[in-house]
């Protein structure tokens, strides 16, 4: 875990944040800029920079992001309606802080192109 | 199989795409609408809605698109600078087709939001 990353430090509780889901792989908590009236960040719980770092020591790991999304969705009431599962990559993708995080966002219609 | 999904009848080969990437669990075709220099779409061969349906018989399918979606950048020279991963659910997501895909876009700065 590098001490500098900012959301291995949200999931170790050394900075404040608005939890609101944790298992044993996956911590959510809400967006601090949300996009949309729903906007939840599923965070890995332990440290990979990107999906471009995934490998057999993370298997079952987007599994496990995106079923917490589905039932985060469900949760927030915006599963009915429908919702955007976004990951970005790198520069060009909008990759903000280096540590795997899907981004789920609902509560409105989601334009097209995805930014 | 429904016979009537457009992504399962072009994953059986009965309607024309621009397949790029096959394996036993995804095949990779170019959007037919790019709305980036690269656009690709990562679809599972096996008929699911979208993520709201998976279950434990699909496990290891998101890695597996995802690690598709990782590989098929690099092979298109979009991981360097980065790309995005979306995945639409529903109608606020933008689904338009009911059978699991992620998108796959890079060659641009994707914005915020994501649409």
């Amino acid at each position: 875990m590098p001490s500098d990353c900012l959301f291995c430090r949200i999931v170790a509780g050394e900075l404040p944040s608005s939890q609101i889901y944790a298992d044993d792989d996956v911590v959510a908590i809400r967006d601090i800029a949300p996009q949309a009236p729903t906007h939840v960040l599923l965070l890995a719980r332990k440290h990979v920079a990107s999906v471009r770092e995934l490998g057999p020591e993370q298997a079952g790991l987007m599994d496990r992001l995106f079923a917490a999304g589905a039932k985060l969705a469900e949760q927030e009431g915006v599963a009915a309606d429908g919702y955007r599962l976004v990951v970005n990559v790198g520069r060009n993708g909008g990759q903000t802080v280096d540590h795997l995080h899907v981004h789920m966002l609902g509560g409105r219609p989601m334009t097209w192109p995805p930014g």
